[in-house]
């Protein structure tokens, strides 16, 4: 049965974060990302495939014309799915949390989130100026590990004040820290990662104990932050 | 003085990998990069600015009109320079090789220069399937690393077989492999990475003596390429 044009306008309309935000929704595309979303337990609002020996009571069959009409991809793959945008939370007592502070670039935002499932940083906070986490370049980077991690958004700008006061250690990463070589974690901690461009904003600079570094025996200036992010998540894990 | 009609139309033509050949040159976008171009010591062959206050004997100004003629950012930059492409080779009896086979995407490709130059891994071979070292993404993503770094191209396939030779231990990155925490490099050594898509391919596993992994603790089931040889590249530096 083909699908129905309000539907696809409805879908299409969820390329728009403030389409989003109404219908409390997002989209996955991509085989693996798809399977993870019908896994997962997250509500999941339509599914769809164009192959149709795949598709099933879970995912119903469209054409790839139907499906270049929803997709937000240049090359569309075989596979989407809208699931509801679900209330989620940290882990209680968890001993380590990643904050991003203002990272922009919606594919470094998607791999720090993929690494940090790889490497066992369950836990993330996203300052209120970073990319939207549903923005479809987010997702699509995570390959799927948008359902495996616990990421809230720091609306209010007063989680770092929050994460203090219950006695978690505070780090940032900076050029001019100690060696993360050197430095020994203490747990529960919080691992502050600001923009490229700018840093650590001075509004959560404030809250920095203790500045860490990727020790360096090369020339370049700075690293990407999905890299640094992932580095020190590794070494610390 | 306006640039003229034909050098617009020669750097234009650098856009595609085939002019880049038969020219022997690329270019570079962009304040940072464009400064580490005139301070590389690499034959530069024209240097534009916008911006008038920063034009000088080295750089030419020119208006933002033409700048978006020549440019291929979206957004242009007020910075772009040619360059001869160079003839570079590995730093004799250089204790470490990075050996990317395969890797297809321009933006991990540059990453993995930055970072390699960031961590004191020199030294890098892209088989002869990887994106080409000058295309303009590449570039773009090692943000001035492309001066720093010794990269040759494997064209006939036969580098692992001489890095074997000379007695190189020859490690490969595989999901299957021993933590990279537990194992202690012998060097000079050679780390193959492989796409993330295919993973090392048989004619390089051949040389693999070792395969190594990162350890993981949560449920994503790989790594971008660029963050994994980033994590191997740091463990090991």
């Amino acid at each position: 049965m083909p699908i129905s044009k309000a539907i696809i306008k409805k879908i299409k309309s969820l390329h728009q974060a403030k389409f989003r935000r109404v219908e409390n929704a997002f989209f996955v595309e991509g085989k693996k990302s798809v399977e993870e979303a019908l896994q997962s337990g997250w509500k999941v609002l339509y599914a769809f495939t164009t192959e149709s020996n795949l598709s099933s009571d879970n995912m119903e069959l469209i054409t790839e014309l139907e499906m270049a009409q929803i997709s937000s991809l240049s090359t569309p793959s075989n596979f989407l799915a809208v699931m509801e945008i679900p209330q989620m939370s940290l882990e209680e007592n968890s001993n380590k949390v990643l904050y991003l502070d203002g990272v922009r670039d919606p594919g470094n935002l998607g791999t720090i989130l993929r690494t940090a499932d790889w490497l066992g940083w369950k836990n993330v906070v996203l300052s209120n100026d970073c990319v939207e986490l549903w923005n479809p370049k987010v997702i699509q980077s995570t390959m799927g590990s948008i359902f495996k991690v616990n990421v809230i958004s720091d609306e209010a700008g007063t989680w770092l004040t929050e994460a203090q006061s219950k006695g978690s250690k505070i780090y940032g990463a900076d050029l001019n820290g100690t060696s993360i070589k050197q430095e020994l974690p203490q747990f529960p901690l919080v691992m502050i990662l600001g923009s490229e461009s700018h840093g650590i904003r001075e509004a959560a600079k404030e809250f920095v104990q203790q500045y860490i570094t990727i020790p360096s025996s090369g020339n370049a200036e700075s690293l990407n932050v999905a890299i640094a992010g992932s580095i020190i998540m590794y070494q610390w894990s």
